[in-house]
């Protein structure tokens, strides 16, 4: 179908320059359980260089972001224990635009609480909502994704970005969509018919097979005074729960209105709040992503980002001199101790070596490393999550 | 067949005391590659508690003697690196005690040396040189079988004391054996009738099905004149350089001579240099020993002597506290630093964590863990090994 979006998809293509009016906000939060003992509770995921890039997950959103925003339109919420750890990692950050949540209240909280800040300081601006641990390759195929998103929440809509479905996994949930949207600047718009939770094998294979879903990346891209008003019909406490704290957020009633009010804010993530109702109801938008991404859940999906150390398909992150492999085609280490790492006889053995844990299990465990957690929990080892 | 040895037998196991003139042996050598990184060049087997009994195997050896040597009884024979350590586990020990040897010079030197200050101290004594690295369990047996190998050296044997062989194994030689030697004292003692390379499988059950066969623990003892007397015959040079130092120990000139004739010693096994010549000549005796032997050459037969640490066949040696286990049945860990040591889904790993290196293999591999150790040298991480 020849349709006259093809040349705003050029030049969406073509933009350089950040976006005007545009915020990106990243909740970074969630402990990455499934990396443990790499990712803990006070060093989470979002807090590690999982690629062996140079730049921590937090880091490389930030840099993925700013030419987006520029400079000044990165907002960063966080929980009150991470904020020194963020603001080291980001000197650029202004201090300003680092939200602490003085305890998890889930994303629609985390995103509620920065859309309601930067509309009492900037109106009705766009944000985008971006996790801080996920890994991102192709810059400008993701940047033309979120000026498409972009246009579309001009246009009203909750705007999500999918990922292009690799494989039938059953590890993230999908986005199933259809129908051109038709609205300036977002030429590869679709309509989102609906969400789904994570599927059974079966049902991925199906998904993939249809052409019709893909992967829910959590992106959202959406107007201030639209995510605010969903969520004042959505959830109307949640609303006033959050207009109330961001009214004092830049006064001196900060610290009491918080304290008042977030312990009480429901727990719910923006999917749920949001993104599902609003769907059924036609007012979301997706756009095709054609970047790679990946949300490095698990030591396997991590070694698929990684290239590989041997021709036997290992994978090393972290110094190659610190470990030394014989036989042991498809190992996965990560030497993060400074101790020699030796792995004889193993093929797909995953090691995860720490100064205070060791983690040894295979690529195919890897889903159930919270098991590990979990019994070390049981057993009062609560300094080492 | 009916002999009147079995009175003396009965005496030989109901003796309780010191062996009159007896002067056990140990030399303390030999890195133990196969048990890296938990043995180390300077840190070697035998100064490790390797069996959870809270006495390292060299300390373990000393007790072992002690009832039948006293406490004067003992000479240690070990690299001058290995002294202090020694020395350090064994205060009991008589610094004159200790033989300290400039470099290693292979077993027929540092027994020959020891066999040689013996005899000049106390002239012709029985005595018996036990390696410092082996475990045994059933004292009684092992009390039973020394005197009776004392007997036997008294009447001019070279006695060595033959492991029953529980199992074909290829990792040790064999010593085959027939008819009684009719010694007084010594009821059990056989003739030998020659030492064997370890064996290959199929010749291994050769040897376990014919019955003549025991394994060689390396154990021999002899009197101080007829092992100089065979060495004198054998290997001259070897023997004159021994008796030169010999002379010179007790006395202001030993490091001297030391430094002038010990780095021109042969280095040559004591089975090669006088058990196999003289066993064909038929100077050898063996006395079946029923107590039980091992050399604790790998990391799997460290496992065959710990205990159980759950109902799937798990060993540790360590600290339990340190070891988390999940679906890792028939696992060895040795958790050394002090860390968590956690495994997910790896049944027969072996798991060796010390402060600086790590090694992850499994029991089938345990023989194969020198080439681990191999790798490190040529990587040049000599501080490692």
């Amino acid at each position: 179908m020849s349709n006259p979006a093809g040349t705003s998809s050029a030049a969406a293509e073509t933009a350089v320059g950040p976006v005007e009016g545009f915020h990106a906000v990243i909740p970074a939060g969630g402990a990455g359980t499934r990396l443990w003992p790499l990712s803990r509770r006070r060093a989470p995921k979002f807090l590690h260089d999982l690629t062996g890039s140079g730049r921590t997950l937090l880091q490389a959103t930030v840099d993925r972001l700013s030419p987006l925003t520029g400079a000044d339109g990165i907002m960063l919420v966080t929980g009150t224990h991470h904020v020194a750890a963020c603001r080291a990692q980001l000197p650029g950050l202004d201090e300003q635009n680092v939200l602490a949540e003085p305890s998890p209240r889930d994303s629609m909280a985390a995103i509620g609480l920065a859309a309601a800040v930067l509309a009492e300081r900037h109106g009705d601006v766009v944000i985008g909502s971006f996790a801080a641990d996920h890994v991102i390759s192709g810059q400008p195929a993701f940047e033309s994704a979120v000026r498409e998103a972009v246009a579309a929440a001009r246009a009203g809509y909750v705007a999500t970005i999918g990922i292009a479905a690799s494989r039938p996994s059953v590890a993230f949930g999908y986005i199933r969509s259809d129908g051109t949207l038709g609205v300036d600047g977002a030429p590869s718009a679709q309509h989102v018919r609906g969400f789904t939770e994570k599927p059974d094998a079966a049902t991925a294979r199906e998904y993939i097979a249809s052409g019709e879903y893909r992967w829910n990346a959590g992106m959202f891209v959406v107007r201030t005074s639209v995510l605010l008003g969903h969520l004042a019909e959505q959830r109307p406490e949640l609303h006033d729960g959050l207009r109330t704290i961001a009214k004092a957020w830049d006064t001196g009633d900060r610290d009491r209105v918080l304290a008042d009010v977030w312990p009480g804010l429901e727990k719910i993530a923006i999917d749920h709040a949001i993104a599902e109702p609003v769907a059924d109801a036609g007012g979301v938008a997706v756009v095709p992503g054609t970047f790679g991404w990946d949300d490095v859940g698990d030591f396997n999906s991590l070694a698929a980002l990684l290239p590989s150390d041997d021709d036997e398909g290992s994978k090393v992150l972290g110094d190659t001199g610190d470990v030394l492999r014989i036989d042991s085609a498809g190992s996965v280490v990560v030497p993060a101790s400074g101790r020699l790492v030796s792995v004889l006889g193993l093929d797909d053995v995953v090691v995860v070596d720490t100064p205070d844990a060791l983690l040894v299990t295979t690529r195919a465990r890897a889903q159930q490393v919270k098991q590990v957690v979990d019994a070390a929990r049981a057993r009062d080892l609560d300094e080492l999550l």
